[in-house]
């Protein structure tokens, strides 16, 4: 064991934090093509070229690798919905706001967390964990659209509005799961829009 | 072979009508409690106390079996929710209107048909068949709600209100999944349900 510089200490570290999240981009990919019963660490170690001891070094569970891939993913998310709005908004920017907090809800990231939300209401292990997870999400998603509406939550009505439209957002994920469903959601969102500026203001 | 009478023929007819409709329910809440990986057509035919060639005689294959499950449910809430009005409805109602469209996607029915339809996702063999039963439920869904909500699709907005209603209602159903959602619910439905009236006028 000689003296570890840090010279040798930073490029480990780099590599190591290379490798949990190919780890976990492989298994939001995994999640979202092969459903939870078809997602296994040896599964995601192969799709992301890393071996099965290495994978388990980071993510001890198959629990602790899925949860934590949903996390990374959502978190990944939320920067990049503040990214779109460099210069914050007002409540001219509603509609776009609207359309990118919709967009969270289509694509891999939303099939997969819907793989494992599914997953966790008939598994014990799982459900505890998921739970808490999506709790952690959702609010974190809540404040985000709080913020970038513009919306005062100390104006009565106002909270449960954006929380409907992010419940109405989740439904249009649903209905965007087997079949493309982007025009009838694009005029479902645009009417929702009018309707919340009722209350807004 | 001797010559079957009506009188042998009817409650022969009923006896397998009776069986088909425990076989169902027995899908549904195999569904429901164990997901599509934990629900074979043995499964099914064992908890409704049916030989598993009868199960067969029924439904041959295990898609044709749970997707007539979750269809014939459906069918049975769409009447339950007509049923729960039977004199019609005006505008006065719709407060309890809204209300019931929302409970139809709390509880075990639409968990079974969560699974289903997550499961579809990544299998090939259940996709086609699901979606096809999907937007033939959605329909009749979607007509059964403005019908009770008196509402007047050629005005403006209406159709895609009513749409967004019934998306937010998949959304809140997905929210109950894990935790029981009911205050928040509560009050949220309340909101859109005010914010509604805007629209249907």
């Amino acid at each position: 064991m000689g003296a570890v510089t840090t010279a040798d200490r930073v490029p480990k570290q780099d590599r190591s934090r290379a490798t949990r999240q190919r780890l976990l981009a492989a298994a939001v990919a995994c999640l979202a093509e092969h459903g939870w019963a078809g997602s296994t660490v040896s599964a995601v170690a192969e799709r992301a070229g890393v071996s099965r001891g290495a994978a388990q070094h980071h993510f001890p569970t198959r629990e602790d690798l899925f949860t934590a891939a949903v996390e990374y993913v959502a978190e990944e998310r939320s920067l990049a919905l503040r990214a779109l709005f460099p210069e914050g908004t007002t409540a001219a920017d509603r509609p776009a706001v609207v359309t990118a907090l919709v967009d969270l809800y289509t694509g891999p990231l939303f099939r997969a967390a819907l793989h494992l939300w599914v997953a966790a209401s008939n598994e014990e292990q799982l459900r505890g964990r998921v739970t808490e997870l999506e709790a952690r999400v959702g609010r974190e998603t809540h404040r985000i659209a709080v913020d970038l509406l513009t919306a005062d939550e100390r104006r009565p009505g106002v909270r449960e509005t954006v929380q409907g439209l992010l419940d109405m957002a989740r439904g249009l994920g649903l209905a965007n799961l087997l079949t493309d469903d982007t025009v009838r959601r694009a005029r479902v969102v645009d009417q929702w829009a009018a309707l919340m500026e009722e209350t807004l203001g």
